[in-house]
């Protein structure tokens, strides 16, 4: 940590800071220049609260230097991680394709569109059956129900599965019948449910939230991780910005900066970013591309008619083509699906 | 709702959208263009799901015309809603001012506190017992014996009280213990929350999500109030830009706007959006000047010892001083504090 | 400077980068901590290239501790500056009230305006003779004949006149005709244009860009003022986010933000803002209660017939109703107009 | 058009907006629904202000049915545009590369860095003489001399030539020496400058403002093709948002919004959007994957002594490895390089 003082504070005030952090056990490098002091905190911060050091007289800034997590830290752990989920694993090595209708609307359904990815290569099933809605007047799905269909799709296909939960009972009954838990962009910043789905542990897809800064999406993977449950995998899905010619911007270089930063995998979201059919396969292709794990797609069996989603949902022709173009790109960058 | 058909729409493609129309028992004006053609439909909307209609072919837009919420909405409900809660009244002819600390740290610093804030002017005490922090390693609350603080704060002072509430735990404790519960930023779009918190029939003060559009803020206040609890309070806490100066960009224009298109009340939080107790005098002001209904202020005894959020706390003096000064502004725009 | 080096740098890197440093002619502390070091540089700054430092292996991060812009820092000029333009004197005591039409459209429409403007108690005539639109198609302005009947107008009303210029070519004509020059939001970082608005001599309005940090808009004026000329007030315009329901979002919190940071006056325009005559008002207020130096509002005698922005026009009889509505905001914060 | 009335507007109200457009020789198509009454307007829109009627009584909003751009846009123009410059033809079936340094800091550096280039496989030769610069006391470029190097090294070598222009002397200067002019992302809605690149006949590379609408970017494209001259490329180099971790936002999703939108061809430059070069080769491949007509490369002989933008800078082994690394994703999306 760092603190830099005001110009020309006065011997007093930096004495005053000085002290301040010697009382903590830690150690103070001081550099007194011209226009302004700066002094270096060295030890574990963790013992100080920099919000107290902040708003002590004459204190212009305090700099973090060291990121506030460590679990999803790739510098405290530098081998890529693996995540395990059914029949699946995420991570190096792999393209995993989850793919499946935003909501499930029926068993047969869930059925037709089940078999229809699998075939086209797809390894994990993705339906909602607790969608949070903008409106409280738009359809919310099929809960329990939906799970229900969700089992019946895996025992049939051996596909594994993933869907949304959003409170405490959904994960509850989650657990029951379904590979893996996602937590939704509304809800990345919800601590009692990422605490809920790290005591759970299942494996997570945490989703970035709609303005959500990589520092805090790293942050909040921290919460299911300290948890316990290192079986965390992100999701880009497109963040908010001014153009609306797309209905998010899917931010792809997070992918590198991720890779960087942490050891989970990331997957990429070209449908619910784009929010439309039209520019998934080219954004699928640039996600696999700059070096994701995976991708999520919204695939419907007839998207005029879907429930939620339907204009950025791929028809099963339109997914099947998608992933025999995807299958060169991932040998390029050497993954397998 | 109007639906815009590409350029150059065949006849069978108009058919089929206005037939399908027609299915859902709406009526149908057609408006053939040398360009476009336009199907305006009219009647109840809520029979017909828009993304069907988005994702048919030859379908280039589909335009909302009416809000999707309802009992928000000043159209259905054009005078100015009042909110009780404790002693206080919140809306027209009154300005409320909430003060307090961020976190409530011990209940002689909340007594401490209430005591300044009460001579001060203020008719309610803020304070935190349940914190969403980015980090699961910074402080998160005392909990419910924070909540019994603020209880008896209430008792000594009469303040009506205030705080956020991050889970349905949280809720059946604050009902206990406050006047008012507060749905924070974070959770603006945690919709089993805030149908907690509607069924709890608390009023409830909605905080605008850091990147919530106004449309998103009004539908999130109808999940409370579609649970039969029209008591909502909503309060702008300033929005995620690219703006580094402050920490988010409070959007007073948000005043105006409300006024417009809701009969809720609208309190302004300066304290959160700027991040920094110089910033918080000048910009209450604002709000006032803009038309709010009242202010969230945070007030510290000791804000260079604060647990969270110290930097943008006022001491009891620059708080007394601040009260002050608004009161003339409230005169000027006929509001009581 | 401080240069924050990465975790576990070797002696051999941190030592090139500490004489790298010492070959400028600057001073080096060295902060050594087990997790980081860090290297505080002291000295004139201006002899080293920051971006240098930040591509050497093993270096982190640079952190700059003072701001780039000099003459236009408050720091360095602690008094709050005053400008004069024509017979108006805009800085601290005053609240300076530019009105008039968004484009000159003839000589009639102006002259009317400006006596209804003068009636109601502005002191400075705007109005735009070179107008930058995103379409080439839309009205792009009178030009020279439109600055000659602001000329006129003056003459008639001795309101003091401000034009936007966007080129070499409109600087030079506006010189002849008007008493202060703008520059618009979108030719904020046009460095051409500033240096030249620099060299005319001219009391300049700087507009910020749409989506301009503070920081780089005082470094926009620093241009301007590094031409020998300190006659600039900025005038924030309203900023770029997601928020829809206005054109744009007031940053009124810039305010007491450039208060604090330097000496130029500050000018609040609600009406390209917000984009709607009906926000006005209340955002108008709202800007002189955060302590705004001055007011920029359209006023149009025909907002529904006008060539450019009608909707954010305020009628004469509104403009009346609103500076008759300032006066009393004015004397609580102590500036006439 | 479509003009939508506030609910309940009067009879008188609706008249008045359907004899207004009647006046324009404009046919009217009306819809009157129980909530609202909706006004299609059919003909050439060119003849009617939107603004005029956006502030009509009871109107409440004007919807655009076709973009303002003409020239630029895919509907009448279906096929993608090539653009020839220098030896290199931009377009379908190419990838071009163009790569060098930020800023041409002297002869040797440029001959070494275009020889290192063209080795790799770069077809254009990058290079600024006119740099804009945030603040006034950064180094602002060789300017003519500098396009005198670029010259020589063209000579040389026989890559063609790009240069950013900030004047209308800029433009004039670059017309002698180099082969093709960029519009940088701060003079993007510099309308003079746009116009007068539009009489210089030169090929122009268009980057897209730091905050631009891909609506807005199109308008300005047409501004340039309005001058007869339509050898424009787009250059999309990031867009500002609230993500800190990279310098800004690369929107990769606009490459298939453009594809679908214009015909003319799409740059991405993953340089200055990352802001590191770490992030650049799974940028660059991202691009290419997304279906972008080419990149936009940094390359500096020394990055660490680079006199603008050095972290940002490939070194010529990176770059070479990278070309390497791109030529199999070429093949895949069919682009030759």
């Amino acid at each position: 940590m760092i603190i830099i003082m005001k110009p020309n504070s006065n011997e007093e005030q930096i004495s005053s800071v000085v002290s301040y952090v010697r009382q903590h056990d830690l150690e103070v490098h001081l550099s007194t220049g011209k226009e302004v002091t700066i002094i270096g905190v060295v030890g574990n911060k963790d013992k100080i609260n920099p919000e107290h050091l902040a708003s002590m007289k004459d204190v212009e800034r305090i700099l973090p230097v060291t990121e506030s997590y460590k679990l999803a830290n790739k510098k405290f752990h530098p081998e890529p991680s693996t995540v395990k989920a059914g029949n699946t694993t995420i991570g190096p090595g792999n393209l995993t394709i989850m793919a499946g209708p935003c909501a499930v609307e029926s068993e047969e359904q869930l059925m037709l569109i089940a078999r229809a990815v699998k075939k086209a290569g797809a390894t994990f099933l993705r339906g909602g059956a607790y969608k949070p809605r903008t409106s409280p007047y738009s359809f919310q799905g099929l809960e329990e129900e939906g799970l229900r269909y969700m089992q019946n799709a895996k025992k049939e296909t051996g596909l594994s599965t993933i869907c949304e939960v959003v409170s405490l009972e959904a994960i509850e009954a989650a657990v029951k019948y379904v590979d893996m838990i996602q937590i939704g962009a509304r809800n990345m910043q919800n601590f009692i449910l990422l605490k809920e789905a790290g005591r759970s542990g299942m494996p997570v897809l945490l989703k970035r939230g709609l303005s959500a800064t990589i520092e805090e999406w790293l942050n909040a993977a921290e919460y299911i991780i300290a948890e316990g449950n290192p079986n965390v995998v992100l999701c880009e899905r497109g963040i908010r910005t001014f153009e609306t010619a797309t209905r998010n911007t899917l931010d792809i270089s997070c992918v590198p900066v991720l890779k960087e930063k942490t050891h989970l995998p990331v997957i990429i979201d070209p449908s619910h970013s784009t929010g439309s059919y039209k520019y998934v396969p080219s954004m699928a292709k640039a996600g696999v591309a700059a070096g994701a794990d995976g991708l999520m797609i919204e695939v419907h069996n007839n998207p005029a008619c879907a429930l939620s989603d339907g204009p950025q949902s791929l028809t099963f022709e339109k997914f099947a083509k998608l992933t025999s173009e995807l299958r060169p790109f991932c040998q390029l960058v050497e993954r397998d699906f």
